[in-house]
């Protein structure tokens, strides 16, 4: 029996339905968009964390805390008097510090806000704990899932690296055929093109910034590390894609001797000059447009 | 009986924490920093949102809602089954919409989202209808606390577009004493500078761009409709901080009577002129600078 019009029609949209889902079953999709999900809800709480601070700061100058969340739970449990925080619940936040919290309270010189101002306080630093529990759960979806997708990659650099750099190459297969000094670049698409146009220095990485292999060493050899992890991520991120064999172990092996080899090379160096040293901490861009600006006036 | 080194000292601490919740007690402080942290929150809902509506669209393109609420509650109560939505939650999410949808639903060619994944999503989703509480929590404390601090500016303007003058401004004797020049670019800060560097043309307004008189008005009359509203809210400014007299019925009189001699004057222009009419509904400063590339390339 020849198929009916209607029964080709069910047929294909039931091909393009399984198409669709085969298109996104590996999980690519979702992983990027947890992790920007992820940056993007960071930077918020972080701003919201900064409002609170500066808005309960005029009521309690003398809080200065370093945990942003314990901060936080003491606003809202000192509601609009901060004297009538119980003991228990300051345990619960401070531990060991409770005791000298009451005596911060009791010694503070702030007022106290009004019932109605505080319930809008109140209401942002609510938005900021769910923001938070928000980003554990993105957090604990992407430890469970990038794994198992890259497990090469994430055997080399932190989960949540990996997944940026794969939200930044598109896929899987953009990033295993990508050329180790494009991977190695991921992130720095800003930095590369103001290099093109107008002859600043390049950049030497991207998201690889966030290395703490990086991060730590000298500043003359982070180009050496940027480039090291770049090639044997790309070596991991291919191994993924395409053969899907567990070789991060001797990748790992490999990185760590490479490294090895550039801190000897380290002791050799001269000191870092002074005006090089007070430089750190800053990422390579921003040195390079200070880098600029001292030479134009020069 | 002589004072004791100790007895002076609880004396003074007890002056400096007068003034401290004096300086704070006119909810100035407050107004900005809710209005600060409303414009911020506001923001990350958006960029939340529409990180909700990429990731779910491969699950169900077919939905387009206007409404990003609606979309993302739907999202929730769909869970990694759309398919099990049950109609009373559709009706109570869409309302009449809700037989349409269930047409959808069962057409639609997306596949399902993983449980792992789903939960990931709604955690972003959770946190987008968390936001838009707080949004609601903060605007209920701006709309009652604004009037009263400033029932002039108010009674003018949207009580939103009251405290961002406020916050802009820095605080209410500030609003009330500067010049109705300076209050009708609040805002425009960065648009007012680049003009004095570079001979850019002048921004015409900051954030008096948010009155609908002024976006709704042909685009050769708006710098002077700004005009008009700055010259009045200086006064309300005035009337709010120094006198506390309301004067905010004739204010806006006045503004009613500018305004009709505005649009009378609009109706004996020339057809605003084609290329002028492209550029409508960009801020001023925007146009300004595809002019000057016009200008550069011509």
């Amino acid at each position: 029996m020849a198929e009916t019009a209607e029964e080709k029609r069910q047929r294909l949209i039931g091909l393009a339905k399984q198409a669709v889902s085969k298109a996104y079953s590996t999980g690519e999709h979702s992983i990027a968009q947890a992790i920007n999900a992820y940056n993007e809800i960071e930077k918020t709480r972080n701003l919201l964390h900064e409002r609170v601070e500066e808005w309960y700061g005029i009521y309690f100058p003398e809080l200065t805390l370093g945990s942003a969340e314990k901060y936080t739970r003491f606003v809202l449990s000192a509601g609009s008097n901060k004297k009538q925080a119980s003991e228990e619940k300051l345990r619960e936040i401070f531990g060991e510090g409770s005791k000298e919290m009451l005596t911060w309270i009791r010694q503070s010189i702030g007022a106290e806000p009004e019932e109605s101002e505080f319930k809008a306080l109140s209401a942002i630093a609510n938005a900021e704990l769910e923001l938070l529990r928000t980003e554990k759960e993105i957090d604990a979806y992407l430890k469970d899932n990038v794994p198992k997708l890259m497990p090469n990659v994430s055997y080399l650099v932190d989960y949540k690296l990996a997944a940026e750099l794969l939200s930044k190459a598109g896929s899987l297969n953009k990033l295993a055929v990508m050329p180790s000094g494009t991977l190695q670049l991921l992130g720095a698409e800003k930095a590369l093109f103001r290099h093109l146009r107008s002859g600043s220095k390049p950049p030497k990485y991207g998201v690889l910034f966030k290395l703490k292999e990086v991060t730590e060493a000298d500043r003359r050899s982070r180009g050496r590390i940027a480039r090291l992890f770049a090639t044997k991520l790309s070596i991991a991120a291919r191994a993924d894609a395409i053969s899907r064999r567990f070789i991060g172990k001797q990748l790992r092996e490999s990185i760590d001797e490479n490294l090895k080899r550039i801190r000897e090379k380290e002791k050799s160096m001269p000191p870092a000059r002074e005006q090089h040293a007070a430089g750190r901490g800053y990422g390579g861009r921003q040195r390079q447009f200070s880098r600029r600006f001292r030479g134009n006036r020069g």
